[in-house]
């Protein structure tokens, strides 16, 4: 069985800067197909997924971290809304929001970065509004296993344009549905 | 529903041509355990990951390409490997293996090209050791989804590495088993 890895801010920091990048190569100057097919009734297309981030970098992850480290656990977070990025990202193109992103995430690591946040303060916690109490030290690792989570989703997204194209092979490829 | 995308040569090739990019930012120059930890028994892990896409590019997906271009389906292919990498890969570093990624699939799309396939060739079919007939056109949109599989799989794996550290949260994260 694989060891646990033990949070650390440095790795979970250059791990987070990468994501745009990750992102961008992925989907940018592709076929718009590529970015805005989703894959089944209520799922994100790429296009959906890249807003979903950019509303997360700036409504919920540095914003939840500043009110642990601030108002010592007195009021909820605001509950994040999943569904914001069908109206923030209404009428732009897959690679403004590519720009969007990258600048967002530059921003909210520069903020990260100068909370100077010491080993003792990942043990603050906050009231998480289904969860309640959770620890700055969750918020963070969170953070980064929810990027993974949409890079995940993109790739599945995107084979699943696939699904028919690749005939019997399907059956090995566990990104498809059975 | 989302439509279902035809098969466009250009954009599997665009696509392919950008899996070693993707792949290396998501890996470069971490601590070994991002790479070498696996999910589970009998899962890859991120350094397994990339030695088995080396390992297609070198036996598999151009290999049988040519073979149905060549020989008129009268061969079956060789069975891939699935687990040539745990041989192959022995002793080299991941950025070793990221380097060679990068080169073995610009070999393998200059000749993906050199091959100028038509539409019509596209429909010619080889016989795959399980599933009997496959044509150029299944084989090569599986290659794609067989990437996409694989940057899913990465993904996947970093994430579990988290899977204690994110706490309660860990119920939102579809990427981390329930």
């Amino acid at each position: 069985m694989p060891s646990d890895i033990n949070f650390k801010l440095d790795e979970a920091a250059k791990l987070l800067s990468r994501t745009p990048s990750v992102i961008r190569t992925m989907l940018t100057s592709l076929p718009e197909r590529w970015t805005s097919n989703n894959y089944g009734p209520k799922t994100f297309s790429p296009f959906d997924v890249v807003g979903h981030l950019i509303h997360g970098d700036q409504t919920d992850w540095v914003v939840r971290a500043r009110q642990i480290l601030e108002t010592q656990n007195s009021e909820p977070f605001q509950p994040f809304d999943r569904y914001a990025m069908y109206e923030t990202s209404r009428g732009k193109t897959i690679a403004q929001l590519l720009d969007e992103f990258e600048q967002v995430r530059g921003e909210s690591l520069k903020n990260l970065t100068a909370m100077n946040i010491t080993e003792a303060q990942f043990e603050l916690s906050g009231k998480h509004p289904a969860f309640g109490n959770v620890t700055l030290r969750q918020l963070l690792a969170t953070w980064v296993v929810h990027d993974m989570n949409h890079i995940h989703q993109i790739a599945k997204c995107m084979a699943h344009q696939y699904r028919d194209a690749v005939g019997p092979w399907k059956e090995y490829l566990s990104i498809l549905p059975k």
